[in-house]
């Protein structure tokens, strides 16, 4: 079940096998606002795919929440107006998949693009009735700075959904958060998990080459940037016509294969999603337990030792007191460690969590690709369909599983490189964490002396 | 406050300044049968003190409990009958006290006394009916083994508590359990505590000199035992006579410098009792965190990242189950190590706070004599005792107060080395867990290969 949040909140709700007459086209960010059947008038998602099948739209009842959540589809985009697509794109808007080492993988660039965001500085706008914070990102190609604010990365977001969340899975940006937008520790938060997102999307084969993400780090001024922003809202290569602009230069796969390969991914995707909600649930409870109970007792360890101590101070005994403060030195270490270490293993599996939360609607694409293509024999003895149309339905699906590899063989490296700096880095910490702790202690016993 | 109870609760309520009759001296135990005036009949406590200020006797109501309590006195045994007292025990019978380097001490025997509590051995009686544990107690003076049941140590606890319990804390003997007697685990635990509570005696100066423990500890055959027990239930030095065999070799003290050391000793018990309260309260926290939510929490752990190892072993990530696997060990560690060091931090603080128990009871009999003194000069001008009445009561006094300091003194370095001992061992065991945590963490650190 997806849910869909108009700007707002004034969505209009809407049956499987309603008509909708469209009011106004210029709502923007995607929405639009529309009438249904009983006079009501209210926002509804616009997507060209959505326009051709209006009358199979099935929203879901929103609830008012303020946070930004992704868009997502309400109901797949019907894969239908690709798979009878005979030409393929050309030139630049290539997207060529090759055989790798691992299966098919996208083209990957020479140099990997990656970018800083950094420098968070508050603007104002409107004689300062407007405040807003600017980010400096400067990709690594052209070490030139440029400035956005959370709205551009917002809008850069939409334009990447728009264009490949058929294909790709687009995760979303962190949280909008509407009160205390200022704080600094707010801030440079966001700016982490922005450097965390931009720096997805760069390492990324496909996004990073292509024309928005490139106008989003290269803009010379202010014209180029609202030329760029206007051409990239016109694309016509968005949603399931980006299959139609790649190219996979393999042997064609037969539906039984496109198939299995689904089941895998499908099935990988749900229990790595099931694995990382698991990880995040008990390190959430972990970072409870250290800043919260487990500080406050050895708190109370290290303060009862000391008052023991205090007791015993007629006949003098520092080495108690000592001890004491060393277990109150521990609630300290206790209580801080998990922002050195269970915080990066928390930001990345949020990372993930939220990369796998995309890939149910990315497979569900691909389900309903392989579900017509089932039908086609039936389409064909129907005469609703030439054998024509049924070979080029399965060449086009042969073409979407590719993607799919590809972008699965993509996920698996980044998966594993990721997974693994991780664990090096939280185990490094942690065994730092507890080797203070055998120090601080062996320390604190070496005041003792034998008797 | 302080709580009696009689065999059977079938105790006798009684006021102060009640009378009562003697019905039954023969009941045992430390009981007599008695009437009141309201003609009920009951138990009431009976001691050589008592009997003499029978009719100030004031009696708490007791609650029916099943453990073992300290009978105590439920009214401060007054020590006017010693102060008055003239002559002085000789021989065998006497105490010393000198002058030690941190002030007066008791005699110390040249080689300490000591036992070894071990072997307890299931036995029976009536043909199997009744059964019970024997342990085997060996003293290090003999070497040679004797038998004794739970019954014995409390007949020799109530022994040393009449005879001693006036100027030495005679701590309670662990808790008389009634389920489960004959589990192993607590079986292993009362062994273990007995062994606690026997070396304590054998290892005071005073006590393990004396007839009763001599009895207990080296006793040949049956016959040896059965006089030995009728001879020391009928010693008469008991109460508050005790301090009537005392002789400390040192100059007399004014009331004054008595007063002074009462207040200290009086302030610091409780200020330790506090203190050893507060440890045992957070301690015992501690203890159910670790063998509870934090063993859960990290068995948790440790299956969050196995769970994420078998998704990701299609791709084989052998790795990250590696380290699950070290995770669940670190629960059983967190979850293991109370018992292997808080359990003896538990059970020293244990021993003292059954200690400290004592010293209120000791106190009030010492604060009782100081007001028997003060009030010695009012005495003198109403012609009630005589000037040489109040030098025997002042100097009777000073020899309470050498006996109050030789035991603080005693207590004093007794709880040095006990906390010394306890403090190293506790932070060994601390410093060795930390170590084998941290150890076990760079062993699953090392599977990991840097990209």
């Amino acid at each position: 079940v997806t849910h869909m949040f108009a700007p707002g909140n004034n969505e209009l709700s809407v049956q499987e096998g309603e008509i909708l007459t469209v009011t106004n086209q210029n709502v923007g960010g995607g929405w639009v606002e529309a009438r249904n059947s009983r006079g009501n008038v209210g926002l509804v998602f616009d997507n060209s795919q959505y326009s051709y099948f209006m009358n199979k739209i099935n929203f879901i009842n929103a609830h008012p929440i303020f946070s930004h959540r992704f868009p997502g589809f309400s109901k797949t985009p019907n894969p239908e107006v690709y798979l009878l697509t005979k030409s393929v794109a050309k030139g630049n808007d290539k997207l060529p998949i090759y055989a790798g080492e691992v299966g098919p993988v996208w083209l990957y660039p020479q140099i990997q693009l990656d970018c800083v965001v950094a420098d968070p500085k508050k603007g104002s706008k409107m004689y300062g009735l407007k405040s807003y914070i600017e980010y400096q990102i400067t990709p690594n190609t052209t070490n030139r700075p440029v400035n956005h604010r959370y709205k551009h990365f917002d809008w850069l977001y939409e334009r990447l959904v728009e264009k490949f969340a058929c294909a790709l899975p687009i995760p979303c940006l962190p949280d909008k958060q509407v009160t205390g937008r200022f704080e600094e520790e707010f801030i440079k938060m966001r700016m982490e998990r922005l450097q965390g997102w931009m720096s997805r999307m760069c390492r990324h084969p496909v996004i990073s080459n292509s024309e928005v993400l490139q106008l989003f780090l290269n803009y010379r001024d202010e014209k180029e940037w609202k030329l760029g922003k206007r051409k990239a809202e016109k694309d016509e290569f968005v949603g399931v016509k980006i299959f139609s602009t790649i190219d996979p230069e393999l042997p064609e796969l037969d539906p039984g294969q496109v198939e299995q390969k689904y089941e895998m991914y499908s099935q990988f995707t749900r229990s790595m999603d099931n694995s990382v909600k698991e990880l995040l649930a008990v390190g959430h409870l972990h970072w409870k337990r250290c800043t919260g109970p487990l500080q406050k007792e050895y708190r109370q360890i290290g303060k009862a030792f000391q008052n023991l101590s205090s007791v015993f101070n007629t006949s003098a005994y520092p080495t108690l007191s000592a001890t004491g403060k060393t277990y109150e030195e521990i609630a300290e270490l206790v209580a801080g460690q998990p922002k050195k270490d269970l915080h990066f293993l928390m930001e990345t599996n949020n990372e993930y969590k939220g990369l796998l939360g995309c890939f149910p609607d990315t497979i569900a694409v691909h389900k309903a690709a392989i579900d017509k293509v089932k039908e086609a024999d039936h389409l064909v003895t129907m005469n609703k369909i030439s054998q024509q149309d049924k070979h080029i339905m399965e060449k086009n699906l042969s073409t979407m599983s590719y993607a799919l590899q590809a972008e699965m063989n993509h996920f698996h490296s980044n998966r594993i490189y990721d997974y693994n700096r991780l664990m090096q880095f939280y185990l490094e910490e942690q065994v730092k964490f507890y080797e203070t702790i055998a120090e601080k202690l062996k320390k604190a016993l070496g005041q003792y002396t034998t008797m």
